[in-house]
């Protein structure tokens, strides 16, 4: 089995700003761990059988973050492919597949997801890969474990051996209610973006059902600059290309999607109050990280990026700090953290794009 | 009438940590509005009639913050006499006494309050003015508006004229329901800090009750250093001062107590919450200083000091931003900010000292 593991690392994170900014998102920085979430992506993907050198596709502007990275660690060998402009996942994974050679199973899993259970996620992926081999297009699905209305769901089909199911089909993000019954009848796991296939298979499926994605992939490749480190992507083919993600564009039309459910404690970290959930907490349930002195405080993330950060008598706030911003919200607002970006980004703060260490005075 | 304004620069401020410092306390910041509180104390000070030079009693650890404020006002004339160590109210009113000459009254006025109504202030000073020129001790009391336990109490005695009491006797900080039968008896002030009476009269009061005080004083002048532009006192003699307020120390052992009500509009800024509730306020309640973007945030005050703080859904906190220290508090549990500069003390932060411009990281 030939398995090129294909990082996505397009995100921004806006939702764990100020920590995470558009050149250095949070898949770049050591949120969970002292680790960065791109790095232990790479290790828990080099940990399935057969994988070879990884391909990182990534936003541009990350590029000094991603190889400093590489460097630090020595991950020698990872092929970082530069997108001067994101078009989503399904232009993205063209890109990658047309850049390898021998029609390997392409194990695409976005940079910036946590998973606890690493022999659990190997086992799945020795799942999919039968199945891939056979020409299926392979997603994973999460057992959910909450009602959640954030993501898409599955809707699980009839079984293709052990572990694996058809894909009955794909749901749009549920209100409240279908959330609940998605979380109980047992029948819907949530489409968490992490995929299995033969390079070959998508690009066929992309050719049926979105030849304009595969074109603008190919001119992207073809007048592509390869600098020895890092090929960057022609602007003006990215440019052109239609921005949609492999969901829409292939999962969704293909009649050989399969799914393999995933019981491995998956989050994608996907706001403040997700990584406090997943994050250690003292007696009091906060999860602290750097200088930090708390006096009557329950239930808070409290991060401090150098200076003292002094927190007293709250529940369930989260305090981040970063040389040039400092974000202070209610736990259950943190999606609000959105909004937020959005309007500094109308306003044309840079406190979006990267942080100032001069601390903005 | 010849008056000495006397503007006690002593106290640290530890409750407004971390804008205030040991070295650049409440009374040396631009806290309430763009000037300080030392300066508008100065000010009002000098809008009573007859009123010369100031003198500023100071901790000798202001000095550089002090003569910065003064030469940027160009309050000249003002005599600026500094503590090597602070040994509460009464040794450094003794020594302003003995400072002056031709027996003036002396106005004394700690540096850190705010009093709205300045014209009523002067009217009060007014009135205080013709009992220090009869011999008495002259205290102001305020109109309690609150059933404050953090104050100690002048219970009013008998008429002595117009605006004017002799005070019955001096209480100690109450209990809650005390305080609740203080607001409403209409016999009760609050002690503010703020005396008037004739340098030679304070003088014969501490020789007859407390002379080590007095002899400690004449020591630490008479071994004073003037350098120019301070008088430093001698650090052997004020050691060796008793620490002791006016209140123990004169005012209630003489019989020559006197009390002039004060409803000016009078606060000592004792607090975040107590800043909170002076300042002008936006149509949530907030105060916001600075650098602040807010999301449904009410009734809070949020401080920036050059970098952006942005705030989410939470009601009623205090967010104080300094270059190498971020408090996040509770309005309601601001009073343990004090209990929080203590532990740091305790741990030999230097952040309680003054404000590192690095910012710590």
């Amino acid at each position: 089995m030939n398995v090129v593991p294909v990082i996505l690392s397009g995100g921004t994170g806006s939702r764990l700003w100020p920590a995470s900014r558009q050149q250095t998102p949070k898949q770049l920085l050591p949120l969970v761990d002292h680790r960065t979430m791109l790095l232990t992506t790479l290790e828990r993907a080099a940990a399935v059988p057969g994988a070879g050198d990884p391909i990182i596709v990534a936003n541009a502007d990350q590029r000094g973050a991603i190889e400093a990275e590489l460097d630090a660690v020595g991950w020698t060998g990872t092929r970082v492919i530069l997108e001067p402009v994101g078009r989503n996942t399904a232009p993205a994974l063209a890109v990658a597949a047309l850049d390898t050679h021998d029609d390997p199973l392409l194990l695409v899993l976005p940079a910036d997801h946590v998973i606890a259970d690493e022999a659990e996620f190997v086992a799945a992926v020795g799942v999919g890969a039968r199945l891939a081999e056979q020409g299926y297009l392979v997603t994973f699905g999460i057992m959910p474990t909450r009602p959640e209305t954030g993501y898409g769901y599955i809707e699980v089909g009839e079984a293709l051996g052990e572990g694996a199911n058809a894909v009955a089909r794909f749901k749009e993000k549920p209100d409240a209610e279908t959330a609940e019954r998605y979380l109980t009848d047992g029948r819907h796991l949530w489409n968490s973006g992490m995929f299995l296939f033969a390079a070959g298979r998508y690009l066929e499926e992309l050719e049926q059902h979105r030849p304009d994605v595969l074109d603008a992939a190919r001119s992207a490749l073809a007048r592509a600059k390869d600098d020895g480190t890092a090929v960057i992507l022609d602007a003006d083919s990215m440019e052109r290309a239609p921005s949609v993600s492999i969901d829409y564009a292939v999962m969704e039309p293909t009649t050989r999607a399969a799914v393999v459910p995933l019981d491995a404690g998956w989050t994608d970290v996907g706001s403040w109050k997700a990584l406090w959930a997943i994050g250690a907490t003292d007696d009091d349930g906060n999860v602290v990280d750097g200088d930090v002195e708390l006096i009557d405080v329950r239930n808070s993330l409290v991060r401090s990026h150098g200076r003292l950060i002094a927190v007293i008598g709250l529940e369930g706030v989260v305090v981040v700090d970063t040389p040039d911003a400092t974000l202070v919200s209610s736990i259950d607002r943190v999606q609000d953290v959105k909004a937020l970006v959005d309007r500094l980004t109308e306003l044309g703060r840079t406190e979006v794009e990267r942080i100032d260490r001069d601390g903005g005075s």
